[in-house]
């Protein structure tokens, strides 16, 4: 029961870019669980990653390939085994599949790469993963982002999907992701899995510039439950299909495409929030008055980390003084209390550090009883704000993470 | 359901120190919610607080009390009601409900220390506090420990306490200690309440190093869901009624009353954890093969306060692969996941980065079958070493947690 998220109706095709997927039982049979990207040669591509110890081994490929060559032809997504934890014969699984994409497309192993999500310390099912990639190489279509979407899905409830169309001296322009989401989410640099793709012409350090700044601003500001994968990616692909020369850095077309990219990242990062593993609400925080940005974020995590406050959302429960708790513990060095105020949507609830006259039980009551709201948080020490997205923690979260592998 | 926890048969009376409950139907009628600890006069106090910015009231008082002064007489405890994010109101709660105490016991306000626990952010009912005050220093009995123990729980399920007898140079010598929990459990300094007594005579600063030394290895290495409390306080007196002179720092007398003191924190720490909210699993976290114990405690701590693993850990899923992302995410720099190992139990599953070859998922299961476990995690980069308890993440902890106003 994702808040306020829908399937997207459809995603709009990249000129560059086409796709298939395929089943290989992977945790279970009859599902979609492989997905093949073909990009058109010139495409840019740009990756960050998780910064977990344990990187996945697609992970550590993704990494070792972007570093040697700029030229990535296809990308290769599994779900159900998130080849992580997985050792010496991980990075080999991961050699291996790439190997059968290069072998069916005629392109270079080094111009693959691999992402994985599912079940960690469990080894890839190579032969039965390269035969779906024979399948699907014969079936790439520029229209199958929603299946490609949907493939990609583990506890996801809903496929995630965006795209944004904007107008630049090189023509139209399109922007389309695809993310997945719902648990061990709280990306140290991107979510789980998210590809986003344009026809845009940009250089390489342009790529890599306009996925660092949409990433810092979307999936940096999501988190379910404030684990971070070990196989958190984000890949931005500029095909450059739309023509033209590279946009130039700074110009107001690189601006316009930049903007469309970081809305597709914020759409897709909400989404991976709205379907937090039995998430019920959806919370934005918002905290200001900070001495930095890092200060606000750390306040901002300190809260939607804290299961006694992630509870009193699932139960509606306008239980404030979980909020002040979870300041408090922020670790924020020389916090005044006295200058801290606290707003549930647009009620008052503690004002510099005195509860507020005006305030009733029954209004914050209210407020919490919405699907989706914001709380506002002011530091009053500062100018800095951040702001990020969360959800409850119920009892869903606890069963579906019980029986996650019955 | 607290594991492998039973209410304690019977907790020794301390020289100098008498104790008596009374109701004041703080949070709800019909319960005993106050605790009033008399101390003889000459009793050595210390304290540890919260690092919390969102300190309580109490806590703020005590502080600004112990500091004034060595002479304690009294500790006034409230349970239903933290008096925390209650402003300067609770501040002036805090001074009247110690005030009354001075006035019963005929001793200065400046002598009694406040304690508070329970709901966040309401402001006390000193009248029904005072009133209960008057109703107790009546009734001071030296053999009230249990008594009190259970008066200051709040969603514990069993009165925590613990003693200890040890012969020195001063003769029989007593440590009793009772404490509660069993939410909002992350102590950063000390759990939520915890009192003990000895009656050893000790000096101020030994007192104050007594309690430090404790406290590091007990309540620092206790964590329910990591949010630590607005309230937590440890407090030890020693009201030097064995006699004779102050022991002297690093003597065999002090070590054995020191140990004595630190055997009745762990127990009581541990206490806390078994008697998590909604707990079913008491697990012991050993990390070794740290470069600092700064390090190892990141790796536990990461470990214990990762919903994925805790949701397991209930579920008895050995899905160790949840091990290795909160090792992964713990923020330890250059930790390299090929020198890692993990063993559930006696069981190896992970070594040096590698699948265990040996490993059977029903090797595992077995182990976490059990209430009660150790995992052990080897970093492979040093010598430091740290071990911590926690608890599993359960549907109860949910639904207290929801439905703990209503």
């Amino acid at each position: 029961m994702a808040v306020n998220l829908e399937a997207p109706e459809a995603l709009l095709p990249v000129p560059g870019v086409r796709l298939a997927v395929a089943e290989a039982a992977i945790k279970k049979p009859g599902r979609k669980d492989v997905l093949l990207i073909e990009l058109a040669e010139g495409a840019q591509v740009a990756g960050v990653f998780t910064k977990s110890a344990f990187a996945a081994a697609p992970v550590q490929l993704c990494r070792e390939r972007l570093k040697k060559t700029g030229a990535i032809r296809a990308l290769l997504v599994n779900s159900g085994n998130a080849n992580a934890a997985t050792g010496k014969d991980g990075i080999d699984s991961a050699r291996a599949t790439t190997a059968a994409v290069a072998g069916a497309l005629g392109i270079r192993a080094e111009a693959v790469l691999p992402f994985s999500t599912g079940v960690i310390g469990q080894q890839l099912p190579v032969t039965r993963i390269n035969a779906a990639v024979g399948h699907a190489s014969g079936r790439l279509d520029a229209d199958a982002w929603l299946a490609a979407a949907q493939a990609i899905m583990t506890t996801d409830t809903v496929p995630k999907g965006a795209s944004r169309r904007v107008t630049t001296k090189q023509g139209e322009v399109t922007v389309t992701g695809i993310a997945k989401g719902v648990g061990m989410i709280h990306p140290d640099m991107a979510t789980m899995l998210a590809f986003v793709a344009t026809d845009a012409k940009l250089s390489a350090p342009q790529v890599r510039k306009c996925l660092r700044d949409a990433v810092g601003v979307s999936f940096n500001c999501a988190t379910v439950d404030g684990d971070t994968s070990t196989n958190d990616s984000c890949v931005l692909v500029a095909t450059g299909r739309a023509g033209g020369r590279a946009l130039a850095a700074g110009s107001r077309d690189y601006k316009l495409v930049a903007a469309a990219v970081t809305e597709v990242c914020v759409e897709l990062a909400q989404a991976t929030v709205r379907d937090g593993e039995g998430a019920t609400r959806f919370v934005t925080l918002a905290v200001g008055g900070a001495r930095s940005v890092a200060e606000a974020r750390a306040v901002a995590f300190s809260v939607a980390h804290s299961p006694l406050v992630k509870t009193a959302l699932f139960a509606g429960d306008a239980n404030w003084g979980r909020l002040a708790m979870a300041i408090g513990k922020a670790g924020v060095r020389g916090l005044d209390a006295r200058r801290v105020s606290v707003k549930l949507g647009d009620v008052a609830v503690l004002r510099r550090g005195e509860p507020h006259p005006d305030y009733r039980e029954a209004l914050g009551a209210a407020v919490l009883a919405r699907p989706e709201y914001t709380i506002a948080i002011d530091l009053g020490r500062g100018r800095a704000r951040a702001r990020i997205w969360t959800c409850d923690l119920s009892h869903d979260y606890v069963k579906i993470n019980a029986e996650y592998r019955t």
